[in-house]
C-alpha cells in the first residue's frame, strides 16, 4: 500500500494554501498535530464496526431493488442508491437492505458528522430531560423553550466564526441562504434610504410586488456554484442543468470562479492568472449590473470550495480580494459553508484557511451542523420583528444533537483527526493519480474533504460504481469529479481501506 | 353563558357552504354527528390539564422578559410572546416561564394537532424500534430507511386527498410550495415542447440562467394570500408588507380574492358578485399575462381559507370555477393546505368542502402535518431523478409522529369533534358579535378554524392582549382579524372557557 509510505512526499493542500496566504494561518500553526494512530484509540463510535466492508450482493441488491420498485409507485425513485438498515449501520459503515456493510465516505451527502448510531447521539435521545423538546415542536420565533438561549449558547454560538455574534436558525440549507439574501437586501436598501424607513405608500405597494420597497436588486454568484434549489437560491446555483431546467430564473450576475490545473504547484502561473482574471470579472460584473443593467448588486455568495460543482478550490488570495471588492462596492459578502462546515475540511469552518482580515458579513450552514441557518454581523440585525421569520425556524431536536456533536468533537479532537487523516488521504490520492494518469488526475482538497477527477464522466461514474460494488460508498460532483465526504470519526484505518479499494478498482480497468 | 343556549340558532359556516355548493357535501352528509359531550370522555391527552387558566403575572411575565432580553443579544427577539415550559405544558394548556398556564387556542401557529405532551407522541419517542430513525438522519431521496415506504403508507398516503396518489416530502411549508411550483413549471414546459426533451444547448444555457429552458413563466396568486417567505413563494404572498419589504420580487399576476360581508346570509347579492368579479379578474389576468405580457401563467396557487391574510373564506362555487378556469387555460391548480389541513377545519382537508369535480393538481401541506410536502397527480411526476430533490427532503422523525397523530385522530374521532366544537364556537362568536357590534363583527370559519374582525386593528390588538393576560392565547391575522387555531383535542369545555373569557374582555372595554 503505497500511501502508507508517501507521507510528507507530495505537497498537500495545507502547504499550498499556507504558501499562498498573505499571512501564516495562525490557528493551524498553533494546533498541535497529534498522530492519527494515537487518536484512533481515543475516539468513540467505531468500536462496533466490522474490520472491512462485507459484501453479499451487488449494489443495489435484490431487496433494495424491490423496495425501490415500491417507492416508485409513490414518486420518481431514480435517485435512490440503496434502502438502508439504520439499526445495523454503525460508525463509518452503512448497512443496506441486503446485508451488505459498506464503508461510507459520503455520509448522507456530507451531513452526518459522527457516523451511524454514535453513543453521544443516542444519549441525547435517551436523556429524560430532553423529552419535552422531542415531543413538542415549538414555533421557535414566538414560543421558544425555556432552555433555548442556553441550547444556542452551547451549540451554535460556541462555534460562531470569530466576529459573528448573531445567529438565525432555519430548517435547511436552501432556507438558510434564501434568508441570508434577504438580510443582505434589507441592509442594502436601508443604506440606500440613508437609514430612513420606507414611506407608507411604498410599504403598501410592495404587498402587490411593486414600488421601491420591492427593489430590483441582484445577487452575484459563481459559475459552478450550488446554493440550493428554491427559486432565489436556485438563481445562484450553476452546477448542473438538472437543478435548473424549466424553472423561471432571475437575470443576476454570474462570475467566473477559478479553475486550477493540478498539481497546483506545477501550474503556478496559470493558476495565479485564474485568480486575477476571476477577480477582474467580479469587479466588472458588479459595475455593469450597478450602472448599465440598473440591477444593483446587493449580495455576493460564494462557497469556500465549490462542493457540488466539481470540488473547485480557490486560494486565500482569491477570497481575500473577493472580500475587498465586496467591501469597496457595498456588497454583502456571504460565505456558504453548508457543505464545507463543521470540521469537514480540517478546520471548524473552511474559510478559516483564508485568513480574511475581517469576518464575512454572513456565513450560512446546514448538513453536518444538523440545522440550517446563518451567522451574521451585528450590522445586519433586522430592525423589526417578523422580517426574518417562519413557523418552525428550524428544529430544536437538531440543536440538542449539535450540542452533543460539538462536545464529542472537542473531547475526541475530531477536527485534528480530520486534518491528519485528510493529509494522509490526499497523499494517497496523489500517488494513485501519478500511477493511473490515464484514469484519474487532479487530487485536491482540505482535510478529508478531498476529490479527484476522472479523465471523463464515464470513467468517474465507473469508479464510483465499482467502488460501491466492492463496499465503498463515494459521491460524484461536477461533471467528472469523485468526492469524498466522510464523517469526522473517519480514521487512518478507514482511509487505508478506501485507498486500497480505490487502488483495486483502478487496477481493474 | 349565552352560547350554551344558542346552538342551532345562528346559521353556521357549514350550512352556508352547503347552500352554496353545486351539490350536497356528500362526506359531510354521511358522517354521523356525535355529541361533543360524549366524545370528550373518550379523547386522550387532556386528563392532566388544569380546569381553568392559571395566571400569576401579566404576559410576558418577569422571567420571560429576562429571557427575551438575553435572546435579543443573539437576534431580534421582537416576535417572542413568552418563553415556554414545555415540560409543564399539557393538552390545550401552555405553561410559560412565569408559572402561568394559558389555554392555547393558537397552538404554535396552528401546528400542534394533539396539544402538548400527548401520550401518543411520547410513545413514538419511547418505542425502541424507532431509535434508529431518531438518531440517524438520512438523505431521504438517496438512502431511505428500510421502513420508509411503510412509514409513508401509514402516514401521508393514508390521508392523501382522493385522486392524488403521489407524494413528496419537504422540510417546511415554503419549500413545499417552492417545489410544487417547480413541478408545475416542469409540466407546463413539457406540454409546450410537445413532450420532447430540451436540446443539449438549451440545457447548457439554463445553467447560466438563460434560454428557453429557463422560461419566463408566472404563477398567479391572490391578494391577501400567504404561501411562504423564500423568494419564489414570497412573490405570491400578499398579506403584510413586513414579509416583503426590501426583497426583490417577480412581475407575476395577482388576482382579487372574494371579500365577503358578514353575516354572509344577509349579504348574498353582494357576496355572489364578489365571486363573479374575482373569477372574471382571474381569467382576464391569465389572458393578459399569456398574451400581452408574454409571461405565460403555468401555475395558480390558492388557500382554501386565506389563513394569514385575514381569514378570508370563499365559496365552493368560487373554487369550482377557479379550477374550471385553470383547466381551460392549462394552468396547474395548487391548493395550499399548509394551515387549513389535517382536520383543522372539521374536514381532513379543507378543500373537501368545495366538492370539486376532480382533485386539485397539487395540494401542499405542512404545520399540523408535521412535515412539509405536497400530494400531486400522476401526470406531474418528474421524468428524471434529482429534479425535485435536496439533502434531507424533510425528516422521518416527523413522519413517525404523523403516523401516531393520524391513528389518534381516527381512534378518538377528532375531526368529528372539531366539527361539532367548531359549530358550537361559531354560534358563540356570532352571538358575541351581535352583543358587541361596536367592537367585533364578521364571525366566520369552518370547524374550529374560526375568526372574527375587530372594528379596527387597535381593538383587535387590544382583545388579543387582554385575552392573553387573563389566560387565553389567540392570534391575529390580516389587519384587524382575530384567529383561533386550536388543537384537535379542543373540546366544548375548552371552547366555553374561551368564549367566557372573550365575553369578559369585550365587557371590559
Amino acid at each position: 500500500m503505497l500511501w502508507r509510505t508517501t507521507s510528507g512526499c507530495a505537497k498537500n493542500g495545507f502547504n499550498t494554501f499556507k504558501m499562498l496566504s498573505a499571512r501564516n494561518l495562525s490557528s493551524q500553526a498553533e494546533a498541535p498535530v497529534v498522530a492519527p494512530e494515537r487518536q484512533q484509540t481515543q475516539i468513540q463510535g467505531i468500536d462496533k464496526e466490522p474490520d472491512m466492508p462485507i459484501m453479499n450482493t451487488s449494489i443495489p441488491g435484490p431487496n433494495s431493488v424491490k423496495m425501490i420498485g415500491k417507492m416508485s409507485e409513490i414518486q420518481n425513485s431514480g435517485a435512490i442508491n440503496v434502502f438502508v438498515d439504520y439499526e445495523k449501520s454503525t460508525g463509518n459503515y452503512i448497512a443496506d437492505a441486503d446485508n451488505n456493510m459498506l464503508l461510507d465516505t459520503y455520509m448522507q451527502i456530507a451531513s452526518l458528522p459522527l457516523g451511524y448510531n454514535h453513543p453521544a447521539i443516542i444519549n441525547v435521545l435517551k436523556d429524560p430531560k430532553n423529552q419535552n423538546i422531542f415531543v413538542n415542536r415549538p414555533a421557535l420565533g414566538s414560543f421558544p423553550p425555556l432552555s433555548w438561549v442556553e441550547n444556542l449558547e452551547r451549540s451554535l454560538l460556541s462555534i460562531a466564526p470569530k466576529g459573528l455574534k448573531q445567529v438565525q436558525t432555519m430548517a435547511c440549507g436552501s432556507c438558510a441562504n434564501e434568508n441570508a439574501f434577504k438580510a443582505g437586501f434589507f441592509w442594502y436598501n436601508n443604506l440606500q434610504r440613508g437609514g430612513k424607513p420606507p414611506t407608507q405608500k411604498d410599504l403598501e405597494s410592495c404587498i402587490m410586488n411593486k414600488g421601491p420597497a420591492c427593489p430590483d436588486l441582484s445577487v452575484l454568484s459563481f459559475k459552478g456554484a450550488f446554493h440550493g434549489r428554491t427559486m432565489g437560491v436556485l438563481a445562484t446555483t450553476h452546477s448542473k442543468h438538472v437543478h435548473k431546467q424549466d424553472v423561471p430564473t432571475l437575470d443576476w450576475p454570474i462570475a467566473d470562479f477559478p479553475r486550477y490545473k493540478y498539481p497546483y504547484e506545477d501550474n503556478l502561473e496559470y493558476n495565479k492568472k485564474q485568480d486575477e482574471d476571476c477577480l477582474k470579472n467580479v469587479a466588472e460584473l458588479i459595475d455593469y449590473y450597478n450602472e448599465s443593467k440598473k440591477k444593483p448588486v446587493a449580495v455576493m455568495i460564494v462557497e469556500p470550495i465549490q462542493s457540488e460543482g466539481g470540488d473547485n478550490l480557490a486560494t486565500p488570495y482569491f477570497f481575500q480580494n473577493l472580500q475587498r471588492i465586496a467591501k469597496e462596492k457595498n456588497v454583502i459578502f456571504i460565505v456558504d459553508e453548508v457543505q464545507t462546515g463543521l470540521g469537514a475540511t480540517g478546520k471548524l469552518w473552511c474559510h478559516e484557511y483564508f485568513d480574511l482580515p475581517s469576518p464575512p458579513d454572513i456565513m450560512s450552514f446546514a448538513k453536518k451542523a444538523q440545522t440550517g441557518g446563518y451567522f451574521y454581523k451585528d450590522s445586519l440585525r433586522v430592525d423589526a420583528a417578523y422580517r426574518i421569520y417562519n413557523t418552525w425556524l428550524g428544529d430544536p431536536i437538531r440543536i440538542l444533537y449539535l450540542e452533543a456533536i460539538i462536545e464529542t468533537m472537542r473531547k475526541d479532537n475530531l477536527i485534528e483527526l480530520n486534518r491528519v487523516v485528510g493529509e494522509h488521504m490526499l497523499n494517497g490520492l496523489k500517488t494513485l493519480c501519478k500511477e493511473h494518469p490515464h484514469l484519474i488526475n487532479s487530487a485536491r482538497g482540505l482535510g478529508t474533504f478531498n476529490a479527484f477527477d476522472g479523465v471523463d464522466a464515464d470513467v468517474r461514474d465507473q469508479i464510483v460504481g465499482k467502488l460501491k460494488n466492492i463496499g465503498v460508498l463515494t459521491g460524484g460532483s461536477g461533471s467528472k469529479t469523485l468526492r469524498v465526504r466522510p464523517s469526522l470519526i473517519f480514521t487512518k484505518k478507514h482511509c487505508d481501506i478506501f485507498l486500497d479499494k480505490l487502488d483495486t478498482v483502478l487496477k481493474s480497468f
